[in-house]
């Protein structure tokens, strides 16, 4: 059989589109034939409506044609988390407290795509807002196994090759655990580089928008159209526009030293996976050094819990309130416990964080140029009525640091086995450059 | 007797020092011999060195003779609240817990003023910690009253000639209502105009700086100097230097139309206050309209308390764990009030704030230059054991607007009565262009 468009990677689909070697309408054909074949497995799709998704790659084509100039997605069909607003198409946060919700508005990352031609293919399965209960979706590399959440559909949709990018989010593990469970590239830059407006809020200091794709090429080139300060966000900023896509290719001046750091939960890690990173640490050789994680970083742990319950029970109340007796009793335990929180706890937590950054920030400026950890306990766990344990990512969630996973190993069940990398804030583009050093060195 | 360079005002002073008809050291000394003069009765300062000011005065003649550009405040005497650190004086925040306390940087306020060549002459009394219980401090028109609080040494030294400059702080209504029952001309900029670092933190949501002076030259002159970024100040932003002292000197282009608000607690305004805010309504006839306060600013006295009580409970535990038995009744129960206080009542009051905000920008955009409403119930009240009630401040400062009090009236008991005027957010050069308006319209 010959190659499908679906498989194309977005830069490579995007230059053909440009060229004219290929439609953005073929594309998105190409795509919608992909899932008939394999969503009935996989179920990634919360909602998507062929004809609508057809009419912008006509759109796109049209656009082409016209001479006009376009953006650097023109043609390019991305799938949404479903806790993201679409204007054009329901977002139900995956509670049926919003069952037929349909926003005004598009949030501003959604916004942004459009603009750079974008296809908006459909919205995609998340867990019941973007918490632990699980949606209808698998994994696509084995059906019993859970594709991780809450961003469970966007992994799943872009490992599957029914799409080549995909918008989640993270407010615990919910991008890099779902990205390294189904073998994507997913990639969670800094804090307040992209606007949320728009988008299910959890928790204002732990909120993320997180990419997937199936290339460091491609989350680079998603990455540049969605940074931006957007006045619906107040953790933005006024900044000029990051070249990702050219920092990123960049060759280090001299090649990285990696910070290995296991982490106080290093010990549940699977004995596989502790196995396969092993082995990774000694093909890196002097590139790479363990680092004990210093004392002050240790209780971190509590302090996301504590943020995320009550940051949770206040931006939820809504539903709480609408309805809690049709929530799950995983959220509602959760929003109990935040509604219990008090504000000098929540306070005193809060401000501990900087210090946290501060000594990450000296930590990279001293002598490294990523962490290297796991981005989950090991490959995807057995079963669909939990997602796995966010635990390897609620740290750099909380001090808001980008992180990137890829998928490097195998498991000894065959699934796939990520390796994180975590960087400094506010330098995205030089950790999308470390992960290529990584993958090459890797593959040599 | 002749005039006495205290009796200056700060830009007259400026002037006569830049012209070499005047030197900041014979400045200086006015203003130590009118404190040896009136402070056994008034009480104003806390921490006051005679050589260590006249030793600033000194360099700032030398600066000025040497020829070398110098600052707008050269050789001007300022006084600082005792909870604005100083490296070179101690800042004992009003409590014995922090007795001969003594920061190692100044405050970045204080920084400005010592760019701007000013001599700071010594540190104001404050209440405890700048909430209520009072400092030793007394009217100087009539020491059986309060000169209010907490700002209360920077607001009597200034109103008796002192020193021509003063800053304090408002977290409630610690500028206004010191600045209103003592006769001054006192300024709260908009919220995050002026840095606090090496502010003692009750509140970031609350707190402000303020500006006492005798005149809206005077504020105008001061107020230039303060405003900026400083990275310890979340809240400021990158702006450029405002005009204040050319843009509040403008004409108005069209007569200014004022909104008289009473707020939900006009009732308990003294009689004799209300009969005077009726007669200066009537002189200023069609310029002034009455307006009732939207609903939903109707509980942000609520809301105010609730921050306060739970920020403070949280800036304010250091001193709680080091000795709380040390602390006044008054400030204890707040703290443990702020204590019990859940996080979720807290976030949701903050989130309520915004849409107020947003209401009184429309109601400035359609048709108002600025808000007329009381400063304070009345005149000082009679005695020491109490600063006054801030009930028509908060309102106004839980929303970071800025506001400025103009003694331009007396009580029955021939105390100064103030007139709080509040203009839009971040228009406070406006504002000020307003209040010199309307000081020329009521003396005319």
């Amino acid at each position: 059989m010959s190659e499908s468009p679906a498989q194309l990677s977005a830069l490579e689909a995007a230059r053909r589109i440009a060229d004219g070697r290929l439609t953005s309408e073929e594309l998105v054909q190409a795509c919608l034939q992909r899932i008939r074949q394999v969503e009935p497995a996989v179920q990634a799709w919360q909602f998507l409506d062929e004809e609508h998704a057809l009419g912008q790659a006509r759109a796109a084509d049209e656009r082409r044609r016209s001479g006009e100039p376009v953006g650097a997605l023109n043609g390019i069909p991305v799938g949404i988390k479903d806790i993201i607003d679409t204007a054009d198409m329901p977002t139900e946060n995956g509670t049926v407290l919003h069952k037929g919700r349909t926003p005004r508005k598009d949030a501003a990352v959604v916004a942004s795509l459009r603009a750079a031609g974008a296809v908006i293919l459909g919205k995609t399965v998340t867990t019941e807002c973007a918490y632990f209960t699980p949606g209808k979706t698998r994994n696509p590399h084995n059906p019993e196994h859970t594709p991780g959440g809450s961003s469970s559909g966007s992994a799943a949709a872009v490992a599957a090759q029914m799409v080549p990018l995909a918008l989640g989010s993270q407010t615990a593990g919910s991008v890099i655990r779902p990205g390294a469970f189904c073998g994507d590239y997913a990639f969670k830059p800094t804090h307040g580089l992209i606007p949320r407006t728009g988008v299910l809020q959890l928790s204002r200091t732990l909120d993320h928008i997180g990419l997937f794709a199936r290339s460091i090429d491609d989350l680079a080139l998603l990455a540049e159209e969605l940074t931006g300060y957007d006045d619906g966000d107040p953790d933005t900023r006024p900044l000029a526009r990051i070249p990702f896509s050219s920092l990123s290719n960049e060759e280090p001046p001299i090649p990285p030293t990696i910070a290995f750091i296991k982490t106080p939960h290093w010990e549940r890690v699977d004995a596989d996976a502790k196995e396969a990173y092993g082995e990774l640490l000694e093909a890196l050789g002097d590139r790479i050094e363990e680092v004990e994680l210093f004392p002050s970083a240790s209780e971190a742990w509590d302090w996301q819990r504590t943020i995320m319950e009550a940051e949770m029970a206040a931006n939820l109340e809504p539903l709480w309130l609408a309805g809690r007796e049709r929530l799950s009793e995983r959220l509602r335990s959760l929003m109990e416990r935040g509604r219990e929180t008090r504000a000098i706890d929540y306070q005193r937590v809060l401000r501990r964080v900087p210090a946290v950054v501060e000594s990450f920030d000296e930590l990279f400026m001293e002598r490294y140029d990523a962490i290297l950890t796991p981005p989950a306990l090991g490959t995807a766990p057995k079963g669909l009525g939990a997602t796995g344990d966010p635990v390897f990512c609620v740290l750099w969630t909380l001090l808001g640091m980008p992180a990137v996973t890829l998928p490097l190993m195998q498991g000894a069940n065959g699934l796939p086995l990520g390796v994180q990398l975590v960087g400094r804030r506010n330098f995205d583009a030089r950790l999308l450059r470390t992960a290529r050093w990584l993958e090459r060195k890797v593959a040599a």
